[in-house]
């Protein structure tokens, strides 16, 4: 399996990048294609010493898109930058799948202007795997389309289910609705349209998914719009950032608080490590004729070590071909 | 002051309605009217000697709306239900607002039916306030409206305004649009079209406020559309759950947790109440004609007075009266 790294792309780039790559190289047995300026890439490379002996190749790429720039914009102006020339590497057949750590929109516009949509897909979505109290929930869109309408929903649902099956390997999986309320009858316009679609679907629906229920582990995949589903995503995050900073400060007010932060803080840094969403690997951008994994712009080498592994994954399975073939419109017209 | 309550609303009712009445009585002055069947009522009110000695009616209604009904054919069904009595005893001057912690759609239903909506106002909206890191943020709509226009969050962010800085004492508060980015042009279709409303409105607009923002308290006032705002409100509740859980099972997974645990457990506990929704007395559903708030449907005693005492403080700084000024049409046409 061979994954094509924008290795220009994340915060930390190129160095987290590399070391990623190294990583899922020596631990999941991935080769990895670095593309990018190779000065900076080969100064890296050279300080692993034993990164000669991985199936590590560099590809040049002379421009980078920054994450201030206009994603669609940049794409189509820079056809050097480092990300564009990973996508194409994937349309050409030369690499299995693509992770970038840059601007999010870029990389989305380059795998759609690149690698194009599946067919029977109307908008690719992100598929955010998020952790919850029981294990992880795949929460789709997180953000590639801001207005949705119901058939967009339901073709979210049945990529999102292909993806928790054989990538994270949860059986037979839970489709849920993000609603307001539980009955069929709740919700906006767009809740309630999805819903029946959903029910005739055939797929695992479980019906509507409150937010409360949402970090419970409700449902494995939960489907919404984009901007909802980012919403829900960045509150989130901002959230247990905001309560793990005031637990912290309680375990510093005072001795006895002192203390026991002191005996406490193995738990919590496990428990905070298991939210960590570097943990699970970025998140793909499924409806894209190819396999494009988007990391998050603050990975470090973990992250970028997971979502190549995610990318390799989603690869082997033959995730593209499973959606192809749930979704192609058939000849005789029928949509399944 | 008079406040008229809904005493057989909530889920602890009316137990729990006529101690919070006895503690708004006595803690913060108000007279509270309570609405409902005389008998347990009152049988609430003995176990209370000096209950007698306090500024405490009881106002007979012979029906209840119970959670599972449906709210709008309740209302208009049941004209003896408490929570409609208790509107009317607004209406008719007797009472200087409502509180109720029964059915939330019947509670809002009862004010719309009874008090009606004031001139200027497309779509009341229920104001949540948050507590965030750093204070507290009124998000609205947080339910009310699944489906809005610009227009209405327009008007929610008017509404929002003047509660947070008469009730909440928050001076010229900084007003956000909900958002999942930071430009002007960022958004779905709905918060395009509310930004150049908010940002020409005269109010003091900082622009979009992102999800990781909220609970930092980078707004005062921060408004969206009812669906996304209920799914917000409850995304946060459950995810604080499963995190305090969370962290309260890593304080007794070990010998050394439990002890840290222990040592760490008032200043947990202290930080637990602070972010507690029942500290903060209900949220007031705006304009509508009257004072009207609408309080958790576990509503223990002390979030029964709170809410007494919100909707006190919100009569007697003419809330109503400022909305009606702020939004009402001018004999011009002007909106403004």
């Amino acid at each position: 399996m061979k994954i094509a790294l924008d290795a220009m792309g994340g915060d930390f780039a190129p160095r987290e990048e590399v070391r990623g790559a190294i990583a899922a190289c020596q631990d999941l047995g991935v080769e990895v294609i670095l593309v990018g300026d190779p000065t900076p890439i080969e100064a890296e490379l050279s300080a692993c010493p034993m990164a000669r002996s991985l199936p590590l190749t560099v590809v040049a790429a002379s421009e980078r898109i920054g994450m201030g720039e206009h994603p669609a914009a940049a794409v189509k102006k820079k056809r050097q930058a480092s990300v564009v020339v990973a996508n194409e590497l994937v349309r050409n057949g030369q690499a299995d799948g693509v992770v970038s750590a840059g601007n999010t929109g870029a990389a989305m516009a380059a795998s759609l202007l690149r690698l194009g949509r599946l067919p029977g897909i109307d908008r690719p979505a992100i598929a955010i795997p998020m952790p919850t109290a029981t294990g992880v929930t795949v929460l789709l869109d997180a953000g590639a389309n801001a207005d949705c309408t119901a058939e967009n929903l339901l073709q979210f649902a049945f990529m999102g289910a292909i993806y928790a099956e054989r990538v994270l390997g949860l059986s037979h999986p839970r489709v849920g609705l993000l609603n307001i309320g539980e009955e069929e009858t709740k919700g906006n316009a767009l809740a309630q349209a999805a819903y029946p679609l959903l029910a005739s679907s055939g797929l695992n629906f479980i019906g509507n998914v409150e937010g409360r229920d949402l970090h419970r582990g409700a449902a494995d995949v939960v489907v919404c719009d984009g901007f909802v589903g980012n919403v829900v995503l960045k509150v989130s995050e901002g959230l247990a950032t905001v309560l793990f900073a005031q637990v912290k400060e309680a375990a510093t007010a005072s001795f006895k608080g002192r203390l026991g932060g002191l005996l406490l803080r193995p738990s919590l840094y496990a428990l905070r490590k298991r939210l960590d969403y570097a943990e699970y690997g970025g998140a793909p951008l499924l409806g894209v004729n190819g396999v494009s994994i988007i990391a998050h712009g603050r990975s470090n080498a973990r992250a970028i070590r997971n979502a190549i592994g995610a990318a390799a994954k989603a690869a082997g399975e033959g995730i593209v071909e499973m959606i192809r073939q749930a979704l192609s419109p058939s000849p005789g017209g029928e949509n399944r």
